[in-house]
């Protein structure tokens, strides 16, 4: 795979929203100015995504050029890789705020979230795809996914599969999704779908691996129009880490639960759960998890019950094992070990 | 110097607190378990600074022992070398706050501060300080500052130096210092007394380097217990580094400017002058300040607004010049190159 070498494998900036392609975005200027207008706002928040951060102060010139002089337009450093990496403290302190580039996780007048869809032609890449998906002879049930940066060709792709002889099967997840056909990196239930094979369109391979541990019966293509290139997901050497962390987790006698305190990351029951099970569980809470800031705690083992990519992705990074509750309960025995599967979130918050 | 090899000049968490030596601690368990029980909490936070978070599960343990089933403890995982990184999240989601290790920059009956102190001897290393003080017989005047976690030892240094023949002269210094004699890492005042040296007695080095910034006129002794060592602050190094930073900076268009949203950090004025001021800046807001995340900001050099501390002891790890507010008038024209001073905090908040 032709990955960007300056980013390492589990490396969360590593979804395509890097800007090896030139694009043009369309930062709908107008609904920001208009909310300026109508609410008398005198501060502006505007928050981007981690590869679209250089974008910020040439949005921030063009608005400071449409709105009056006492305006102030702040923008967001903190870290963000998804919808639920929301600057709340920015958009508690600002008349207006803008989220960049994911799509709302859950419908808020707070906020205004203004897409920002690649331009990538998918189509190159997506017939090249054709080479792993089943002759629609044999099969032509297919199912369709993307994320929040190529839904605006969400249609177009549908009929362009219909046309080659697919029926294609999508639908809206739950909750949490905004849109027909989305996936986050932390839910997949858009494909559950009646196809034994799913077409993921897009960058990266974090989400369709989620994914296809996720739908372990199907087998999953990954048309990634970023890296331009096209494989099919292989859950193996991820479940081979995963059980590497389960086992050696397995003699921890201390563990640090951490709870993660970003929007629409708490899982409070689960944590809860856990350290009434365990007198040797210790809660931990913190915003961005990260190996920094655990290493200064004396745990053998932590189990995290924010992001599942944090814990899978960035797993290996950590300076001891980093797993999901449901792989907790496989190390401490509740579980079997051939129970483990993908950690994944449905609600909004 | 001795200095603690596993830690990198510019490292914030080398200041005394790492456990180099064997200590015992008063938690003054007594004191959280009564406001349990006042206040019949179920959940309690504790926050520890960096160099003792692995005592936290003792900690938690020994709470759980004294108060009801159903109380919940949390531990902090958010970074905190200060006063002013309370986990305020965790401070507004529990009945029952404690933070550990620093003397309020405020008094809030929010939380409730566990001093630590360090059992540390501090007298022989004063002994060998003596060398580098003026002769009591040539000049009896000498300052005494120390830290937080020395500060009961604060009468018996004073004596000490008494016997010894100086005349000590100490002060409380403005709203942000509980104690007299006391300084933080952004606050000198304690040392505006009438005496051309100082003696500050605790570890590291970035503490005294800021005081003999912030007072140039006055010969600084550290006597170190923690790394068991005497110098003279040296400030040639550090200005050096510093005019490289502000020489670096003066072909800087771009501007990041960084507003700190912990408590304790906002200098909200000094942020918007410096955008009134320049069209080519841009306010960015963060918790934490770190290289990471400016990294992704297409700027040419900062201007931080928060912690000195960060600024000019991590500067170097920036990938882009980072000043203070007064090195950045100097950059950019607006002050003569000689002014450049210390950037100090006097307010709470």
């Amino acid at each position: 795979m032709s990955q960007d070498s300056e980013y390492s494998e589990g490396d969360l900036r590593n979804t395509g929203m890097s800007l090896k392609h030139d694009r043009e975005w369309d930062y709908e200027l107008d609904r920001i100015v208009e909310a300026v207008e109508e609410r008398d706002a005198t501060k502006v928040g505007l928050q981007f995504p981690e590869g679209l951060k250089r974008r910020g102060p040439r949005v921030a010139d063009d608005i400071r050029e449409l709105v009056p002089d006492d305006v102030t337009v702040m923008l967001s450093g903190q870290p963000c890789y998804g919808a639920c990496d929301l600057d709340t403290f920015l958009m508690k302190r600002t008349d207006v705020f803008v989220h960049f580039g994911h799509s709302p996780m859950k419908n808020t007048d707070k906020v205004i979230y203004v897409p920002l869809f690649s331009n990538v032609d998918v189509f190159p890449i997506m017939e090249e795809s054709l080479d792993e998906l089943a002759d629609p002879e044999d099969d032509p049930h297919v199912g369709l996914v993307t994320t929040a940066q190529h839904m605006n060709r969400f249609e177009e792709m549908k009929s362009w599969l219909d046309e080659r002889g697919y029926e294609v099967h999508t639908r809206r997840g739950d909750d949490r999704l905004t849109h027909e056909g989305q996936v986050l990196g932390c839910n997949y239930a858009s494909a559950d779908i009646d196809a034994d094979q799913v077409l993921y369109v897009g960058g990266g391979k974090f989400h369709p691996l989620g994914l296809a541990m996720e739908h372990p019966d199907k087998n999953v293509v990954i048309a990634d129009p970023v890296n331009n290139v096209v494989t099919v997901a292989d859950t193996e050497k991820f479940l081979k880490q995963r059980y590497a962390s389960v086992h050696k987790a397995m003699d921890a006698e201390k563990w640090g639960v951490i709870f993660c305190t970003k929007i629409g990351q708490g899982r409070w029951e689960q944590a809860q759960e856990i350290l009434d099970d365990n007198e040797n569980a210790y809660l931990i809470t913190m915003d961005e998890v990260t190996p920094d800031r655990l290493r200064n705690f004396d745990m053998d083992a932590f189990v995290n019950t924010g992001c599942p990519r944090i814990t899978t992705d960035d797993g290996p990074q950590f300076h001891k094992p980093m797993l999901t509750p449901g792989e907790y309960e496989i190390a401490v025995g509740n579980k079997p070990l051939d129970e483990l599967s993908f950690d994944t979130f449905h609600g909004t918050w």
